[in-house]
């Protein structure tokens, strides 16, 4: 086999001896529009630990007092994890961050003419003499200390390999790569790496700003790196670092390298979605939302046949689940086995005329749900389910007074117990039942009124609730996805309105009555 | 410089000459809920012409009547690009294809064991003699073929080769080496494609689910291919195709190989994140919408000083423009550039407040929009301004009935002409303008009534409204952010309340105040 990273026989991937800095909380947390909360990187960093990170950078103590309050947070939770701040060239952050208690630190220093003489307006010999008086410094104070020589990757490599060596001479644990504006190629880095990892352990720090990150990542490893910096999702300034899953799951699966324990990635990447508030594209490998799911009829039905046929490794792995999805592409395999979760079964000639129902509202934009499923089908076969509960109006007030609503519903005798409807009256063997609800908002409040509607006994649980961004106007259409569970049974219902108070409340309603069956009375009288 | 990705003297990257089959339309499409209209695909192919891509893959012409008719609005636009259309090894998935007229076809044929026999039960010698007579019957219909071998990178490579061979021999223009599920490295893809590229003309399609996409597409070009298969923003299956972007700009800044006009790079990424309706998260590179933003103190330092400091290439190589943002992070060089921006001037001692004070603001989790700022900076000189419109009231009624709201605003006598108020009551200098609107639902209602009150002439617009996506629950915090502009003046002002109502008026109130000056009277008379 090709050996593309240029590896020496003791340097091979598949023989690579490597684990990660993760420093979602320091360059993660410098993306725009990210800020975590001391409780947010407690939440991560106990995350990072049960992945098997090795090193946390928890944050830069120079930001403030804040941010030092947030760090020691970290530190206090003794991980297994070294935990370190980042620091610049000033003894100030150094002495921040000791305030911290970190294990470590990571001392920038610039590197590239551009930042040694335009950002720090200082000469190379002058941050060479000051970075060995700080590694000392910090040595001195009993930290581990990595040398970061910052925009590495457009510095002159012989003088990039003068500031690793005294780094190192002055007692510095490691020096590391950084390409910080994401700007290098693989050769590039090999290059780099190689020739540092001569003076002593060297990490690698690559951006994603060409798409470049893991490629870079790999080839700093080939190259010699045994410590490779990245963030959960790929969070950080600009195009973000390289995403440490990717490069975790792309070690592990071609070149059979274990470091973390994998199958805590998605959680992981669940937690730094959350906390963060950067949700990763639906396409994103390892944790986006479609990374394991299939739609098209090709793709469906393969999967169907062999977990494996679309898939390079299982879900399982990193911690997730498969998932088949309707769409304009959907074949007759996905769709038999999608009715066979809600239990119906269908002729051939019903079920191609269910695809080609499918496909068309798909066509027309449509993600396709559960309810559209199911409706479709009962209008191919003919077996028109009865609605149970209808909604007949509903009426939301907000704004400066307290949020308040009222729905009318009609709902079907045969699901109330006959001591159940009370006094209200019945009418074709419907019950109209009204209530009112008051909530923080028109949709909280509305939800409230339908719970008293239905009673609030009832078994069925709001499971989920999402609203798509809305951008282009105030009249927007809002799509709302509602997700209801009864028992086992659970059912998606997506509605679309400009007014985002009847969207939720249609979804909810048409969500209610497709969980209801006529196995038992299951409705409470209203207390309204 | 090591040669990386083990080219020969002919096949090196910097001398690549390589071409794009963008399959956004067809590959892309299949992703979970992405379904485009005719018009979108017209709007995409459109786009990725003026970028000058080789071959526009329009869709699958056996999906259906709507899907044919859509390639056929692509067919119709006589692009440059040769449009072809995806086509099981199927003699009707052919016919399919030439009755939309297409110049060409991506014959996909079963590769690997798993592919031939559990998911199409046939065996390699019939896949061999088949793949000949379609090719045979797709060449004597004048089209051009390349053949695809479905999971190539879980093939055989002897098999793999020998049905490259019988295919190319056919008269099949091409061979794809096709890692189908994103399971293969760079070094097999290199193997595999050098094999397949001394037999003929050799594309690459891979896939990111390892992230290792754009690294195996270079690793295929490097090893004699010279079609690389991607989709706009990486979207397709899983976690998706490679990113056309991606692939362009490592080639172009790293290897200093020209493919497309990398100029209309975020136009056409814009126009695929519309019509598909997958954003890209925000630290994608090149058309991600941090991709070119700074916010930490060093990065936006270092950038004030430079443009190039925090840059691999500057974002109009890409059509795009720089952003400053302020967080966290924030420091003095940041902040002052931010005033300015607002024609404010601080002294050193209040620029140090100002800043502190942001990034207390981040700390709390906040988006710090201009509004913060500028109400920072107030309260910091004591040079408070006085409000000009306040918010008194608002209330909004929607469901079933046509949805209504009113509002009660205090506006200051100063921003009114002497004539303007008629007949409104003036107290303590200020008037007091109550209105009321419909509208699709009851934010729009609010917004007009806001309208109303504060005159329907006046010259501020609302230029932008975006709600970010709620999940968690129907009390979950909604946060509105609202930009309104007058002249050139424009302010973005961001309020979270749980009521989606309440946050969107205190927003736009809030940014009305901003934008009035007291040059000059600019409102008119409500008329309500």
């Amino acid at each position: 086999m090709t050996d593309l990273f240029g590896g020496s026989p003791e340097h091979t991937l598949s023989n690579a001896d490597v684990s990660f800095l993760d420093t979602t909380l320091r360059d993660g947390e410098q993306a725009p529009g990210v800020s975590l909360t001391p409780e947010e990187k407690v939440e991560i960093a106990e995350a990072l630990e049960r992945a098997g990170v090795s090193v946390v950078e928890a944050g830069s103590a120079c930001t403030g007092e804040g941010e030092r309050a947030a760090i020691s947070r970290v530190t206090d939770l003794g991980l297994d994890a070294t935990v370190t701040s980042f620091a610049r060239g000033l003894q100030a952050d150094i002495d921040g961050a000791l305030a911290c208690d970190v294990d470590g630190v990571n001392l920038v220093v610039p590197s590239s003419d551009r930042h040694v003489e335009r950002k720090v307006g200082s000469t190379r010999d002058e941050v060479l003499d000051s970075t060995v008086e700080l590694v000392e410094y910090a040595k001195d104070h009993g930290l581990w200390v990595e040398v970061i020589g910052e925009d590495g990757s457009r510095a002159d490599l012989d003088y990039l390999a003068a500031l690793a060596e005294v780094s190192l001479d002055a007692g510095a644990d490691r020096f590391c790569f950084a390409d910080t504006v994401g700007h290098a190629g693989p050769e590039q880095t090999a290059d780099a790496v190689e020739r540092l990892a001569a003076l002593g352990p060297v990490s690698a720090h690559t951006h994603d700003d060409l798409g470049l990150g893991v490629t870079n990542a790999l080839a700093a490893v080939e190259a010699g790196a045994d410590l490779v910096h990245a963030t959960v999702n790929g969070v950080g300034e600009r195009a973000g670092n390289v995403a440490l899953e990717e490069v975790v799951m792309a070690l592990s699966h071609v070149y059979g390298v274990d470091t973390l324990d994998t199958e805590t990635l998605y959680d992981l990447g669940s937690v730094a979605a959350r906390t963060t508030g950067m949700r990763p594209a639906p396409n994103k490998a390892v944790t986006g939302a479609n990374a394991f799911a299939h739609e098209s009829g090709i793709h469906t039905d393969g999967t169907l046949k062999d977990d494996r046929m679309y898939e390079p490794y299982p879900p399982e792995a990193v911690g997730r689940e498969r998932r088949l999805v309707l769409g304009k592409h959907a074949g007759r395999a996905g769709v038999r086995a999608a009715l066979a979760e809600h239990g119906l079964d269908v002729t051939e000639d019903e079920l191609g005329t269910v695809v080609e129902r499918v496909k068309d509202l798909a066509e027309r934009g449509r993600r396709v749900t559960d309810a559209d499923l199911l409706a479709v089908t009962e209008d191919v076969t003919g077996r028109e389910r009865e609605r149970r509960v209808e909604l007949v109006e509903v009426t939301a007030t907000a704004g400066s007074a307290t949020p308040t609503a009222s729905v009318r519903l009609d709902v079907d005798q045969s699901v109330l117990g006959p001591d159940q409807y009370g006094d209200d009256e019945v009418e074709d063997g419907t019950v109209e039942r009204v209530a009112s609800g008051t909530g923080s908002g028109p949709v909280d409040a509305a939800v409230s009124a339908v719970r008293k509607a239905v009673g609030g006994a009832t078994d069925v649980h709001l499971t989920a609730y999402h609203v798509d961004a809305i951008t282009g106007g105030t009249d927007a259409l809002v799509t709302v996805e509602v997700t209801m569970a009864r028992d086992d049974d659970e059912v998606t219902v997506a509605h679309s309105d400009a007014d985002i108070t009847r969207a939720s409340v249609e979804a909810m309603v048409d969500a209610l009555d497709r969980l209801l069956t006529d196995e038992q009375p299951r409705l409470a009288p209203t207390t309204d």
